[in-house]
């Protein structure tokens, strides 16, 4: 059983949520995926914006989304996959520790294909609220996040 | 004098266009930047998806495309980048060849910070078109993007 812990900013995430780790990056499943499939990639050490991070770190946080991408995208039988970085306050990122949002996209899966964007912000702001405050929300229980996690580490193991 | 050609897709990228290249990828200037400082980045390697990238090519580009971003969010004195990908149609890539987009960001750039990837998307169509079709348009002239590409080079030397 792994009891490891991983920074997400100034948060500790739960093992149970993470699917993927290498020794510098670890992927973990969404409070509130906007699709299905919607993941997060961040470097296991908290580094605000991209340029801080090294060489290293930086080739493996992409190739680990290309790897978690690729096996999500077959696993939702979707058709393309949207990358995004959200480096920096004015850019939109609410939680300061980079992370990669990965979103398996088929056709007509949002009406425009870039409201795919607005959505993500949103999530951000919840995300933070949901990480600062732990309001009383209608969140997925650890349970439904743990076995999706669960169905992940299957892919890519 | 560099005479190379950069494949972008079907289409050939003048030179001039180029502010940065490494053996494995390559920057260039927008015909219409979104903001100032929107650019792209690129695998010299005519690939549609990010998966089909070598990891040697996927660390390459995203090691570029951190340097770059990182130079042109100082040089126009912004504050925040947004990076993305859109990888396949269904996440509205239209030239089928993985492009990253870096745009560098600062407070009240867009009135909703989102609005950027709505402009992403028409931006990318609206490329489509003028490389498909070369219609009648106010782009910017060759004389101001490589005027643009060497204030860059100078930057990334």
């Amino acid at each position: 059983m792994d009891t490891e812990t991983y920074a997400f900013g100034p948060y500790k995430i739960d093992p149970k949520e993470v699917f993927y780790s290498t020794h510098l990056s670890y992927a973990m499943v969404n409070l509130r995926p906007l699709l299905p499939g919607h993941v997060l990639v961040c470097p296991r050490r908290e580094v605000k914006r991209f340029v801080d991070l090294t060489a290293d770190e930086t080739s493996d946080l992409w190739l680990t989304a290309q790897e978690v991408g690729s096996q999500l995208e077959s696993y939702h039988k979707a058709s393309s996959l949207t990358f995004a970085i959200q480096d920096g306050p004015q850019a939109g990122q609410t939680v300061p520790h980079v992370h990669i949002h990965i979103v398996p996209r088929k056709g007509g899966d949002f009406e425009k294909n870039d409201e795919i964007y607005d959505a993500i912000d949103m999530k951000e702001k919840e995300l933070q609220q949901k990480l600062d405050l732990d309001k009383e929300r209608k969140d997925r229980s650890m349970e439904e996040m743990a076995e999706e996690a669960q169905e992940y580490r299957k892919l890519l193991s």
